[in-house]
């Protein structure tokens, strides 16, 4: 019994960090907009909208990448029942990288125009993805060590899968960081396709002897 | 016991953008009356309120409207006690359209002053509705296929009713999203009117065979 | 038992409101003071914030108002322990009173400097208090009617005391808010006064009976 | 077991609070690099984040300093498990000092050009961190007092060692406001020196025969 809890109230407080960056993404649409109709008030906010296609398309996936983190933090403090010092900063840090997804978001809203700093903005949203991995990857590694943070009958191949999966993530966000250099749409391609992946009910079942407690094991 | 609580934290994330939605509608209001002024300072801020009076109407009616979709929520998820990865995700569309909402909120706050863009942005409100309505019957239609996630002794009565309601919603929305073509004051006054009917506590009377535990079914 | 929890999920929600619009205020300060150092950047940040008076002291205001708001939410949901729809719909009614707090505050930041828009903004302001009131009224009218939603075994004498708190409360905001007519600036001063009021610890312990309960009563 | 809970809403509500106040910092990072590239728009996103650099230092700092007054938070409210009406005015001025930090946080990334402005944007954010500091300590001063509202069993030699840490924040913090009318930069990076230490694992464990219990404790 004594087991539970330790975690509700840091769990309590991520929601509200997640929740909140989440939403705040809307904010950044309607400047974006006003932008193109003060220049061009002939085009209309259709046209407006389809001249501002990236910052759309970046508030899409910001949200998409933003609910995941929720989901993954979520499943991760499924496991993770003890807290210490470390792990409560480390937890900051996931927060920290969260919060500041929601900049280049918005900068891509304004500097998409011109190729160099389409470039840069799409660099910096790279960047802020490629944060929120080896953040996660730190506070699941310091939490897994020697089992340290996780309930006494935790699932050993659940939390191998998950090392597994997280050792691919920081991965493909560098990629699609670096792609920013060669070309910023296919970079936000790829950050496009990687939410979609993520949030496909597929993923889960192709997980090996997954299927009788995947339902547990998301909540 | 196991039954309960595997929704607690998604609950929690949930009102947290929901609550957050419902309050960053006012941050709207300043700059709409700014607008007004800047060109018109002669008028007076009663006079700009008036000006503006689409900005406050979607104000209310925004408000109303989230709010009803957190009643929504929580009456979901009274009966849904189960969670699997799919049914986040379509939680997070959701709360996806929820966040959407104070975008098109903003644009008529600024853009009601000629009939195209009024009209516009009168479509883009009235498709946010739509979506909302489109989100919901998706996260509850997966929720109860099959009794899939929902309590082991619901009442079966109330799932088909919220079932019949659930038809109901989108076709009214879509309605009042069409109007927007012909009149987008008719358009928001249809969206006023729907608010105000699903506030209203006559309808949980007028549920056949209800009453007794009304109290229960909507906590 | 089965007494308890029906609100968790109101409270929650309505903490995730008054947390936001009480943290949204501060939004408000900076706008202030760039509006003020654009045409006079000579005086200094120290001179803007002194020329801005009335927005810092709207903001403290307001924050103590909000959080005096959160207080008696908390007060009444001790004793407050069903749900109905009404009551949920009563809620979103003081929540909706609590967000628009924000935008007469933001008002007074940049419409003080001539007497018609401050006497307005000023009247805006009170006004927000007295809905602000006229909510808090209905909310717990409704809900002591014959005791409906209460706590089986609650406090009589208490649920009278409230009552007549409440009678009060308009009563002193509708004085507030006509006082703006003659002075603004005395109008601001009574509601920070109530404000001052509401947050001493002094008006507990004058409470007839009520010394040996009060931290349970509070909590 | 009546011991426990009577402080479960008022952490819900600091908790949004926080998370609120830590998460719109990064709202006041599009508007300093937009400030910048409007004048001078051929350094390009990277030259103007270079020439930001206040206000990205401020944000990283605001970002630790409110994570740590939670982690703070939460510390005490482990111990602290009764609530009276001066406790909760006190939690108000803890809340109301922790969302005033973003406010100077916003101030230093558009007054940070000129010697003048810099240093009373320093000042400003400096004095908000000493706020901050004096509310920590009555709040957790008036709590522990004759030991009204901790926990019966409450280790003593925690909070006598907590009390000790307690005296010296708003000294420190004092140090580095007054060092900002010397050298605004040597303010900030004394308050950044300040956020790193308190986040340092290392400060656990120098505590005396702390060692058993740490995870508790911070939990």
């Amino acid at each position: 019994m004594d087991e539970k809890k330790e975690t509700t109230r840091v769990e309590a407080f991520s929601d509200g960090v997640f929740a909140i960056a989440i939403t705040l993404l809307v904010l950044e649409l309607k400047p974006a907009i006003d932008h193109v109709l003060e220049s061009h008030p002939e085009i209309g906010l259709f046209g407006a909208m389809w001249e501002q296609w990236p910052i759309f398309l970046a508030f899409v996936i910001s949200f998409a990448t933003l609910g995941i983190m929720w989901l993954n933090h979520h499943r991760l403090f499924n496991l993770i029942i003890r807290i210490d010092h470390t792990l409560l900063v480390l937890n900051l840090f996931v927060l920290f990288a969260a919060t500041v997804v929601p900049f280049p978001t918005a900068l891509l809203g304004e500097y998409s125009k011109d190729p160099i700093s389409f470039r840069d903005a799409t660099l910096l949203y790279g960047g802020a993805f490629v944060l929120v991995a080896i953040a996660y990857n730190a506070l699941w590694r310091y939490a897994t060590y020697r089992h340290r943070l996780l309930e006494q009958h935790v699932d050993v191949q659940m939390v191998k899968r998950i090392n597994r999966q997280y050792l691919l993530g920081p991965l493909l966000y560098v990629i699609a960081f670096a792609f920013a250099w060669l070309s910023p749409a296919l970079s936000l391609g790829i950050e496009a396709l990687l939410a979609a992946f993520y949030l496909l009910p597929g993923i889960e079942l192709k997980r090996p002897g997954a299927k009788q407690k995947s339902a547990q094991e998301v909540a």
